[in-house]
């Protein structure tokens, strides 16, 4: 059997690699457009901000190191010209001399990756993008002339790694984005702390607003100002590399990227396609989507290495979990987010939790912000965000784990976590969240959101604070009634009787304790979700 | 209703809280033998060592301010003498002043804990136990009286907490375990790192001896050495305090705990049993068990709370996570030990992984053992460990969620975990458990265990070591061929046809790789399972 490969990056080379593992016999060819295989794109950033020394770091194998481990025969700068699936041939160009020349195959596999989108906006043509090594060593070279001011178009995960990197480098920075918040994947509330980290570490951070221009030195934005850009790059997404696929005939997915199966076959059983370029299945979404990630990049790699080998193998629906770094913040995502469910009109429930990354009496514990969604009917754990400069990995693995297991959002209260003080609580805040839920389906404490929705209560009643007077002074819900918590329980007569109450709190807790008291009282009494915390982050992003 | 808790921490605090939050109008009075409630236990070691400095931070609430927010009648040095259950009442004995009194009750909860196992050993009773604020005064009047040496009897999770801490602390501490190994939830291989790691920092460690006389400066060991002890502390573990349930009547487990049902009710159901006092139903175990963990205390105690409150709410059963700070180690561990499992002549299958707490090519990345054992039937996950400098708290605790939802070990090969180059790898650790475990039921890489286990190869064959020339120098299997991964195809003529060869690197990935190899060509070759790092470990800790 003779396998071409086309894209020898995470998705081709775990799938060239495995196959090798699996067949000693095949002929394995490997087919890149670029000048390096097997390099750590989700690196690039960090090598730009100095946080990864040396380039060569980057550079996991080389062509002549996969040849001898794995018995690959790796050509770089050989691009992939058509598929001719009736002759069974690939026609190649070899960037080093030009000369085109035809690679029969008995199977094919397309991972070509995705490329940056580029606006169509004057002047975009100076703009670098972020994808490769190629890439990488084009902005060195602009920062090794002298530049000292940065744009950075799109605040997504690559935009906003990359202005972080940019600032470690000393660059004025600029990061424009058309949307009103940073992190698509994660809804307002949860992403406005991210923006404030931005700004607090001096990226000039301008949301909702487009880069219309691009100057020799400037960059115009839709707002008309002008903001100083020796250097721009480009950051506002990426487009599946599907050229090959649709000259070969091959079907496309709903969203443009390659079709495949379960197994990841295309259209044409022959051939396979895998990483970027090919939509998934997308879990509790129904349907497909683009998801760029690069674990699933890996995994769909080996599954169809296995496919190759004659193996039975099936990729699992994909919920697409990210982080990444904001300075001394830490945000992910997984599944869905509220705004998606939203739009789909879809039934769903919200938590906010403000916790601590371990026990709060050991040195170091930092405050720790998650949001759940789940299926009210099925209590199924449709999405997780979370926030925080510490541990912020760790509850979204875990909550990924539960979703992907489908357990219910209840049974996070029974998951034993492993606690000792510098790691955890004994009540771990992905434990709290089962709690929460708890209260809330067996409606022991209702809630109602920051912006008044999915509460059933029709909007907020009158605020009442419980915090203490020094938290109150510091920022309060307009119209509050201030009573603190511990003095709840002798001065109940001045809260109205016939009025709906809306308590909160800093993050929930105190103020689910004083709910539960003002409902065994008879009172209407439901406790502000996430508190001041979400309530005040939400309330600045709706602004924004 | 009026409601008695025996026992003011963890369990007995969190029963009266939730119970108050769920019924105003119950009366509950707490009745605590010690001078403090709610103070935070799995703190008192790193007060001893000076990481957490203030003795006030472990203090988490008052009686009075438990008054205040709860409405609780919380009572401290009033010590429970009986319980009479026909009389509904209990007699109490007020520490103060001597006064015995009696309280009535409708319902009961007993929380009273566990106390340390003190062995009948000459002299024992000048050293300190440490479970609660009053020992660990009494180690800081040691500790301020001039002490300079330490021992510390038991070499369980508590032992090497507080080892380390009085290291913290300046002494010259020695830690005596009667077992060949430390930390006894841990296998011998998994704990062999941490063994290192405290004689590393200068910890005299003593396995597999005991303390056989405490003498006025000294302990004296079973194999006739002395060793300097100015302050002794004794951590061997705990036993149930049962003496309440036993003279009420009510019925003890098979462990010596109390029994009780699903919801949390003793032999007699207007009696609660929560906390370290009670057995717990163990998951995958079949039975009950002791596990005096701080996380399943709370959430029981919010169980007997739902309980007495008519809801209805059942324990789940309990896997027992627990984790453990060594210095710049951190060791856990979820579930069962394979030692555990040996004894019990119950199949399993075990896999052992070397891998980085986050992509290697980033800054800080650290090495992370792991081990887990799964059903060969049910391909159910039975147990994990985890060693490492970095991020096992976060790959125990997918762990022991995996475990919990009860997912198969080869779904591990699809969790999407949070990747970006800080925090993990395209492929984490926890991916490849899955890998390992699909290439080990698929036979696609036999593997056998380091100590000839499992592997159904009959022991060990032929080692080859595929390792680099440096790496073979450093340390080997005895008579290992050697020959390097990426020179096997050619050296191939090199091996015996003949015989059985087991194939080791230094974590299990390269081996994996030229198993495949030989296999394709028609060799009869397993991998060392861990490889050399853990063959290693497992050696040296059946030597000690």
């Amino acid at each position: 059997m003779k396998v071409v490969v086309i894209g020898g990056v995470a998705a081709g080379m775990s799938a060239a690699a495995r196959l090798r593992r699996l067949d000693e016999k095949a002929e394995i060819v490997v087919l890149e457009r670029g000048g390096y295989v097997s390099f750590a794109n989700c690196g690039l950033p960090y090598h730009l901000g100095g946080v990864i020394e040396e380039r060569a770091d980057l550079l996991l194998h080389t062509p002549d190191s996969l040849a001898r481990r794995f018995a690959l025969d790796v050509r770089v700068r050989n691009e992939v010209l058509s598929v001719d699936r009736e002759g069974q041939l690939v026609r190649v160009r070899d960037l080093a001399d030009g000369r085109v020349y035809e690679e029969s195959w008995d199977r094919l596999v397309l991972a070509p990756g995705a490329r940056p989108v580029v606006p169509p906006v004057p002047g975009i043509e100076r703009a670098h993008t972020l994808r490769d090594i190629e890439d990488l060593d084009g902005i060195l070279a602009a920062l090794a002339g002298g530049a000292r001011t940065a744009v950075v178009i799109g605040g997504g995960f690559i935009g906003v790694e990359a202005a972080e990197n940019l600032r470690h480098r000393g660059l004025a920075t600029t990061l424009v984005e058309a949307t009103p918040q940073v992190l698509p994947p994660l809804d307002p509330e949860m992403a406005q702390p991210v923006a404030a980290e931005l700004r607090a570490h001096h990226v000039d951070l301008r949301l909702g607003t487009r880069a219309v221009r691009v100057l020799p030195r400037e960059v115009e934005l839709a707002d008309g100002d002008r903001v100083p850009a020796d250097l721009v790059l480009l950051a506002v997404g990426v487009r599946p590399e599907t050229e090959l696929a649709v000259t070969a005939g091959l079907e496309l997915g709903p969203h443009g990227g390659i079709r495949v199966d379960g197994a990841l076959r295309t259209s044409d059983p022959r051939i396979l396609a895998v990483g970027d370029a090919a939509e998934k299945t997308h879990a509790h979404g129904g349907g497909t989507r683009l998801i760029p990630l690069a674990n699933l990049a890996n995994r769909h790699g080996r599954i169809a290495a296995d496919t190759l080998a004659g193996r039975t193998v099936t990729a699992v629906p994909a919920q697409g979990t990210a982080i990444v770094q904001v300075f001394g913040l830490t945000a992910a995502a997984t599944g869905r987010a509220e705004k998606e469910l939203r739009r789909e009109d879809r039934p769903y429930r919200t938590l906010h939790l403000h916790g601590g990354s371990h026990a709060g009496y050991y040195p170091g514990a930092a405050p720790l912000s998650l949001k759940l969604l789940f299926d009210p009917q099925s209590l199924r754990i449709l999405g997780a965000q979370a926030v925080g400069s510490d541990g912020v990995d760790k509850r979204i693995d875990v909550l990924a784990t539960a979703m992907a297991a489908g357990l219910p959002v209840t049974a996070l209260a029974d998951l034993e976590l492993a606690y000792a003080p510098p790691y955890g609580s004994a009540k771990d805040p992905v434990n709290l969240l089962g709690y929460l839920a708890d209260n809330l389906l067996t409606g022991t404490t209702p809630t109602v959101q920051w912006d008044a929705g999915d509460g059933g209560h029709g909007g907020h009643g009158l605020p009442v604070d419980v915090r203490t007077k020094a938290e109150h002074e510091r920022g309060h819900l307009p119209g509050s009634v201030h009573i603190p918590l511990d003095e709840l329980r002798d001065r109940i007569g001045e809260l109205p009787a016939d009025r709906p109450l809306t308590v909160y709190c800093q993050g929930g807790q105190r103020a689910h304790t004083a709910v539960r008291l003002l409902r065994n009282l008879g009172l209407d009494a439901v406790n502000l979700d996430g508190g001041w915390l979400t309530w005040s982050a939400g309330t600045a992003a709706a602004a924004a």
